[in-house]
């Protein structure tokens, strides 16, 4: 072998610097729940915990809280509400971190319970830069109950430059612990993440730290994983063999690879891998045109996701078609 | 919709007019060829040559060219031979530029008649840094036949600097038309990328054309390919589907939508994705673990080739802790 790739020739020695301390949140069953209405079995979920808790994972999220009435519960697995005699029986409190996350519209603060009665440290709110006024009063709730708290402000490639300064001016004074940069869309390019890091950085200020979330719709979740920790990104989310609406995320494995932290042990991880391929051949995230094509016109991929629900799932001209002549309408 | 990404918020106007100016390559038949021994029908090979042709691309490899012997004519299909008569069955000259790859140590200069004699425009030598001697003579002969000459100087994370330094001298001075920068282990990274393009260019002066063909182990082929076109790489190497050894390549399609270049026309490229999704659910191309490992640690992937030969495919820590011990020991 000439040159050791892995940690040499690196033309800005602060890549690895940087990659050495950045956290990370594993969001398996969580965003992966998305692809099978969180009907993982509690094996499974077990399974995960041990293995992520093993490999010195930061956070592990375990799905969402849930308002009554927002889902059916016969049509979804235990995991969109987060029950904690559910939770019970298949995490330990202390072994890493545990989150949930709640959405704005589909919670209220009555889901979410004093930190002392629950084995939650961590409440992540999701929501859109256009819903802040709630999204504000269930940030101040979880804090005021004593969690760390996250929050996602999502479809950031839909933002105008305006909204977005605005909301991270919110951000800065409102102060949840972290603040994610998530691109549900999968289309964001690593120069559009360097510029984003750095403008998220600059206007929350140094109380709130920032990480990213990214989608994998045009294979860029795990490229934009890599600028983003270049740019000075606190937390990185991801998720086992990339598991995660539509295209999927960031794979776990690929980021503890590069990290190189000698605090991580990706063998663990490694051991999940077969459990989570058998299931990628029945529920087919990762790289699809139909989520490559929704992640180019950076819209929703809920078409893709249709699309492949139907055995025509890669007769897709016409679905680009389609979207390219919506997006040239909305150009003009 | 707030922002268009597709065109927009690039810090670098530089990317948006680089990315007009490169060419592309479409190496479907040639290194997908390596995932099933060639055995693509003609059908699909005429199919492939059509679409490429409306598509705009540039160049199409439709093989390689072999000396006798190096292969048994009954256990590879006929694209590992490319002889004119099997040539004449699929393409036309003129509609797209048609390349063939020789592999050194497997061609002599018989296999490559004048270009008067044959369908095909460019022979693209592949060599190793250390077969430069044997790269010369073909390179040479190809030149003297009249045709366009490309040069792959494969598996490049192996070379030490001052080999790969003392390589491109030697291409400045033979002056084939192109030269590829060519991670044949899916190991660099966009950072290393830059670097080497940056040098690739430097070094063989404005008469050789840089390009660039990456593996998609760690899922970087993509994101390489953009950083290769900001650095000005003059052409990019892609695959219908991403399909190619191993892990794969860079999908072509992905690629033509984010040149947006009118030039370029990706819908009848479009009209080719069910018939290879198909083709991955066998060969079983794209983004897999024991691909993964190979590339993260540096390796040929045929270790990861035969795992995933074998049902225990995703039975991977075992694969994980052999390489990586094996690293670690030449590392030291």
């Amino acid at each position: 072998m000439g040159v050791d790739y892995r940690v040499t020739s690196c033309p800005d020695g602060l890549i690895t610097d940087r990659r050495r301390k950045v956290q990370v949140l594993d969001c398996t069953i969580r965003d992966g729940g998305i692809c099978n209405n969180w009907y993982f079995d509690h094996k499974l979920v077990n399974k995960t915990f041990e293995a992520l808790a093993e490999s010195g994972v930061d956070y592990m999220e375990v799905g969402y809280r849930t308002k009554p009435g927002a889902f059916d519960r016969d049509k979804v697995g235990p995991w969109r509400f987060c029950d904690e005699d559910e939770l019970e029986k298949v995490v330990r409190p202390g072994k890493i971190k545990l989150s949930t996350m709640v959405d704005i519209g589909r919670v209220t603060t009555a889901e979410i319970p004093k930190k002392s009665d629950s084995v939650i440290d961590v409440v992540r709110v999701a929501t859109y830069a256009h819903l802040m006024d709630e999204a504000e009063t269930i940030v101040k709730h979880s804090l005021d109950c004593g969690y760390e708290v996250f929050l996602n402000v999502m479809a950031i490639s839909t933002v105008s430059i305006e909204l977005l300064d605005e909301t991270l001016e919110r951000v800065a004074r409102l102060k949840p612990h972290r603040l994610a940069l998530v691109d549900s869309f999968g289309a964001l390019f690593p120069y559009h993440v360097r510029y984003l890091v750095r403008k998220y950085k600059n206007v929350v200020g140094d109380d709130v730290s920032v990480g990213v979330h990214f989608h994998n719709n045009q294979q860029q979740a795990f490229a934009n994983s890599i600028v983003a920790i270049d740019e000075g990104a606190d937390f990185v989310d991801g998720t086992i063999h990339g598991i995660g609406r539509g295209a999927g995320n960031c794979p776990i494995e690929l980021l503890l690879f590069y990290l190189d932290n000698p605090k991580y042990n990706v063998r663990p991880i490694l051991d999940l891998v077969d459990d989570f391929a058998t299931l990628r051949d029945e529920l087919r995230w990762g790289y699809h045109l139909p989520y490559a094509i929704t992640g180019y016109h950076n819209v929703h991929p809920r078409g893709g996701i249709q699309l492949m629900e139907t055995p025509d799932r890669y007769k897709c001209r016409s679905f680009y078609e389609n979207l390219a002549e919506e997006f040239s309408r909305k150009s003009t």
